[in-house]
């Protein structure tokens, strides 16, 4: 691989740029011809349809049943909750004609299926029998994101899955949105290696119509936070305007409970921000693409029969489900190979050569510590599940000690401000609850209330805002 | 199950109204708010989705990759290949807006990808070592339907899948173009039990941009036919405007041939319309979501130790990969349930009672003959593999031979109009090749060319529009 194709930059010294070339170099994502837009190439794709699977599976385990909605809503329906609505115009791309012709009714197109579900919603349910109604849409949203676009973590179109779920009682549905935040933590914690705090969004970050939000944050390597899921629970904001009713076993009509929630390509960014290093990405096992990509090493003299050999290590390999994969083009040197894979994080790499073969052994190679080491062929398989295994708690471990040791205490305004300028991560502080000192935070530091923690502090110190005694400790961070 | 719940026209009878009812009734589609657009619930999804599994399989073994593209695309590259545009453009949505700020340029809704595809492989590929590039996004494509809309076979949107290839020769595009085609008739014949037609389209019929487009045909239940697939040879129409070039072995610089091809959900809309009855739909196992249905056939005192034995029989069929469901609902009758999945369509109902329970056996009731008969339980497993295999092949050959018995020969204009008014289907009849006599039986009889066979017959007889001898026998009918 030449210098240019590879990675240029140090993480450390430009984490941005660093960050756009290892998602362009490593043919996760391009640029779309139109500003704000961009492409999934089949890289990025292989990884996405990998983490779908997961969910997937996980939604239908526990009862949820996929769908398909139109792209395009009418304005009516989009302007039936006000302040959804309100949160959601700024943005919003609007049709406004078809071929030649002016539309009577303007369309949106799709923020987020809030509205044009419930209308449905409203149709399908009528008795208890009907609910609880648990539907899920993998589909893309848009919204029109114009400045500080940044690839997978802030565009004008991303893929996602949005869940849209009604229920007899408020309950219930407290139950599902705790279910879903916890797939989505099974999720990104034991799949993507990425550890997550979770609790609640604050009134002024909550979801534009629900009642509360719940979510996951996580840190990136540069001290900034990133909201990686969130699942709200609607009360009956939804269901009263869009007269989602059914008939209880009491004969009594009542309004349903709802809840809605989603996760986006987002993840894949943070991903890539959280493992990767000045090489390129370092993806962990359980959701890369290829887990072993098998080097063949040749001379002409040798080629045919190293070519065989790798070929027959990936077919057994994969016989073990293991995705392993032979790169033997030959228009490439092995260097330029070593370099390719390197810079798309596989986890774990095989050469295979004359010499080796003649040892009856093959050389292995972890991306994420670079440890090298030799496996005789036979114990091939039991070694590479067992060192696939460590490559995923390695990464995990190793981000949870990040995430740690950049969770830090404030107890004054002046001290959340130095940490965050100094450090970034997530800082603890005692707020008092109002938006007035929320907002006073925000514009002295730039940072927001990222998460109120389930079982957050009580009175732990005064608020950093007005000194009133009355608070809850929260995290502060500067986000995506 | 109440009357007005079940499907209360007859096929033979009223066709269109039985089509929408059953696509309605048993939960495959409903309409959405606006006008042309509709919803696939989540029946109808959960069959996508095997048919988008079989295919997605076949796809990748054979080479290709997926990815994702935005939804909006600037004008200006959907104008850059002429005739594609003119094609297009009084179909196209719109967006003109985004908040409240006119856009600087209309963007398009995807109509289909081809313009910004192209723009994109422009970019990628530069050698033929990066060809052949091979493709595939699984996504929605929007075309405004106002007039003649039909739930999943007309709408102003609908779910497909797009392939796009970029390759060295124009030989080895042709072998595409083959391949694919291959690819969905083997989904459609073998899965979806629906026989097809294959061959060309006419100048006229083919896509616009196309050097040649490759099509499956197929006769519905009506007499009317149905475009199933489309499979086009792009020739260098698309990488001249777009620039996609490569320089070759023989360091020469050449312009790319290209394919792209595509299968919607219109598909699950012939099934429909192909296998269906008085009662509802019927589904061929292989792409059917339940497969076979176990009713617990019980009495209050009876109930616990039947819904148990239920659930025993399903884990059996369960662990053979069979997909089995138990129907376990106490808040309606066996009589309601026997009612709802034959309208559903599911190929085989298994039902169990303590009657039964004594007499060690099961009662299977096929959906397509409604035979009936009992096994043994030791034998259910293998008696259910067979039959199901027999209902997918008995719902292949009675299309077969509907397709055979309606597919008929005219030598003149008139007899073409005369069997057409009779009984429909498709019609092999002589043409001599020029548009303005395909135009004339259009205006004549309503009737296109659906299909140029490969091995198209030469000089049958002359020309049905204008006389002349010198012509090959393509098939005439009416479409939808």
């Amino acid at each position: 691989m030449t210098k240019e194709l590879g990675i240029t930059v140090k993480k450390s010294s430009d984490f941005s740029d660093w960050y756009t070339q290892c998602v362009l170099k490593s043919g996760i994502v391009d640029y779309s011809p139109s500003k704000g837009f961009i492409i999934l190439r089949p890289y990025g794709y292989a990884i996405w349809e990998i983490i779908k699977d997961i969910l997937d599976n996980e939604l239908k385990n526990t009862g949820h049943k996929n769908g398909f909605l139109p792209v395009l809503i009418p304005e009516s329906l989009l302007t039936k909750e006000k302040d959804h609505f309100d949160g959601f115009m700024p943005e919003v791309f609007w049709v406004t004609r078809s071929g030649n012709s002016e539309l009577g009714e303007k369309l949106a197109v799709r923020p987020t299926s809030e509205t044009l579900a419930y209308s449905l919603f409203s149709k399908w349910i009528s008795s208890y029998r009907d609910l609880p109604l648990k539907l899920n849409f993998w589909n893309s949203a848009l919204r029109a994101e114009i400045k500080s676009t940044k690839p997978l973590i802030r565009n004008s179109e991303f893929l996602w899955q949005e869940g849209h779920t009604a229920h007899t009682d408020e309950i219930e549905a407290d139950e599902e949105v705790k279910l879903i935040l916890g797939l989505y933590k099974k999720l990104i914690e034991d799949y993507l290696a990425i550890p997550t705090i979770s609790g609640l969004k604050s009134d002024k970050e909550k979801f534009v119509g629900a009642k509360y939000t719940t979510c996951l944050e996580s840190l990136m390597a540069d001290g900034k936070v990133l909201q990686m899921a969130t699942s709200h629970h609607l009360g009956q904001n939804f269901s009263k305007p869009f007269e989602i009713k059914f008939l209880d076993k009491d004969t009594n009509e009542h309004f349903a409970w709802q809840t809605s929630w989603g996760i986006s390509w987002r993840i894949i960014g943070a991903l890539i921000m959280v493992h990767g290093d000045d090489k390129g990405l370092i993806l962990p096992p359980k959701i890369s693409p290829t887990q072993v990509i098998i080097v063949p090493i040749y001379k002409d003299e040798s080629k045919e029969i190293v070519k065989q050999k790798a070929c027959d290590l990936e077919n057994k390999l994969r016989a073990h489900n293991i995705r392993a994969f032979t790169d033997d083009r030959d228009e490439f040197t092995s260097g330029w190979k070593f370099n390719e894979w390197e810079m798309k994080g596989v986890p774990l790499r095989a050469n295979i050569g004359l010499r080796d073969m003649k040892e009856n052994q093959v050389e292995l190679i972890r991306r994420d510590t670079k440890e090298r080491f030799y496996v005789k062929e036979g114990e091939l398989v039991n070694k590479v599940l067992i060192i696939l295994e460590k490559i995923q708690s390695n990464m995990f471990d190793s981000a949870k000690n990040q995430l740690q040791s950049n969770t830090r205490t404030a107890a004054s305004l002046a001290e959340l401000l130095s940490i965050l300028d100094a450090t970034g991560g997530f800082v603890a502080s005692s707020w008092c609850g109002k938006r007035i000192c929320e907002d006073l935070v925000k514009e002295k530091t730039t940072a927001d209330i990222r998460i109120v923690p389930f079982d957050a502090k009580e009175k732990v110190s005064a608020c950093i805002a007005c000194g009133n005694q009355d608070t809850i400790q929260v995290y502060f961070g500067r986000a995506y």
